[in-house]
């Protein structure tokens, strides 16, 4: 199975990512369905596709329908587009907490094409750096995802709907709460009148030494080692400031304090 | 004032990585001063100084004292080199959490001299991106730590010691909490059998794109976005397992939530 056209559901993120990226790789994309007038016409202007705005002149094809919406939206727009375009129309969505059984209902043919990664409409991505997770019941149509995938970016992995979830977890501890704690920092230098750039180097460096180790082997810092009096100062001044700062400081520095209380007993 | 020896207290990460910084900029190290004799020879013998292991025998000089020792052991250091080398000696400690006055009881001339970066004793470490913050309370000797500073990295900040210790609680945000999550993340992979490699290149993407966008504009995820089917979702996935993963999720998932509406409210 290999898919030489494709259809956009959706224009946000993914969706705009997905289709610069499919045009890029000469991929010809159909359409771009969208309900807002003109961010479905300047994608679709942007990728050479047809903008429709009226889901029943969506048009039906051999190629694949990529749902790129919000989570709570897979549901009903594949009930629609179902109607539309009948239950043997070849559909996936880029969801990475959504099961793909919410496609089952509507389609014969369904699977998962989801890129592990955060994208934004307004900035191109290096996609040869975004992980795409390709799933599906069927193994010749997730073979054609995975084909698909790979025009797009060398980084494509077989991962089911349970381990996609788990996956989309972790991805949420790496990215969004990570950002949380930079958004947190940047609080605090600003509440302290200090120059959060004075920071980046270290933000840049804290991730950068994790190409080489596990998490873990570069865990540091006065909760690691134990440094109760330097916790307690920090403590004393976060309690200061308006917000959740020291419950943060607290329950990172326990889950830290656990962390080197389970490493020395592994090494002993 | 313009250092040309430098005596280096401690044979820590903090220390090995002056001493090797000090040695290549053609900065005499005098002596290295420590207590374990295998650690003080070989760093000694890496910068062609002398290992010193009986304070009784440290070597005056008119160059810098630095103590690159663990935070708690200042003080007791300050007082005991202050007996043998006089209350003359020029000091200056490399912590970011300890205040400078704690030299100020033993020398007439003390600073600071804090690297903020994570420094380890095994790996070299590019210099030019290692913030150095200077201080003391005599204008000639901050000038004198901060033209040393400059032999070793472009990012030289005058900092004082209420910032400091602001910048420090910042760093512990940035560096050890976010590697904490990281550590979160791989432990979800394990306990779950999916491979950590496919959430590496989110990890370095989630710090890139703050080269050119402060936190608050990066932030993005089920809680930012008000999806609570999913945080749902991930809160049982996650209470299934042992450990405070659901404790962080809940935190961080209320103060993101806090943040967008805060940015809601500062854009209505």
């Amino acid at each position: 199975m290999l898919f030489e056209k494709v259809s956009i559901i959706g224009t946000g993120n993914v969706a705009t990512r997905f289709a610069h990226a499919f045009s890029k790789a000469e991929i010809e994309v159909v359409e771009i369905v969208g309900r807002n007038l003109e961010a479905t016409t300047a994608l679709a202007a942007a990728v050479r596709a047809k903008p429709c705005l009226d889901w029943n002149r969506v048009k039906q094809h051999d190629g694949l329908f990529l749902l790129a919406i919000s989570d709570d939206a897979i549901g009903k727009v594949a009930q629609k587009l179902s109607q539309i375009v009948g239950g043997r129309a070849i559909v996936a969505h880029c969801s990475g907490a959504t099961s793909s059984l919410v496609l089952a209902t509507h389609f014969h043919n369904y699977g998962i094409f989801y890129p592990l990664q955060s994208l934004s409409a307004e900035r191109a991505v290096d996609w040869t750096k975004v992980p795409l997770c390709v799933y599906s019941p069927q193994a010749d149509l997730e073979e054609g995802l995975a084909q698909l995938a790979k025009q797009l970016s060398p980084l494509v992995y077989r991962i089911d709907d349970a381990q996609r979830a788990n996956l989309h977890i972790a991805a949420v501890f790496i990215n969004n709460f990570s950002n949380h704690l930079f958004c947190l920092a940047a609080d605090i230098c600003a509440e302290k009148e200090v120059d959060f750039d004075i920071l980046r180097p270290l933000l840049t460096h804290t991730v950068a030494k994790l190409e080489q180790q596990q998490p873990i082997e570069a865990q540091t810092g006065p909760a690691w080692r134990g440094d109760t009096g330097t916790q307690e100062r920090h403590l004393q001044a976060l309690q200061a400031l308006p917000g959740h700062f020291s419950a943060v400081y607290r329950l990172m520095s326990e889950g830290i304090k656990a962390s080197k209380a389970a490493a020395d007993e592994s090494t002993d």
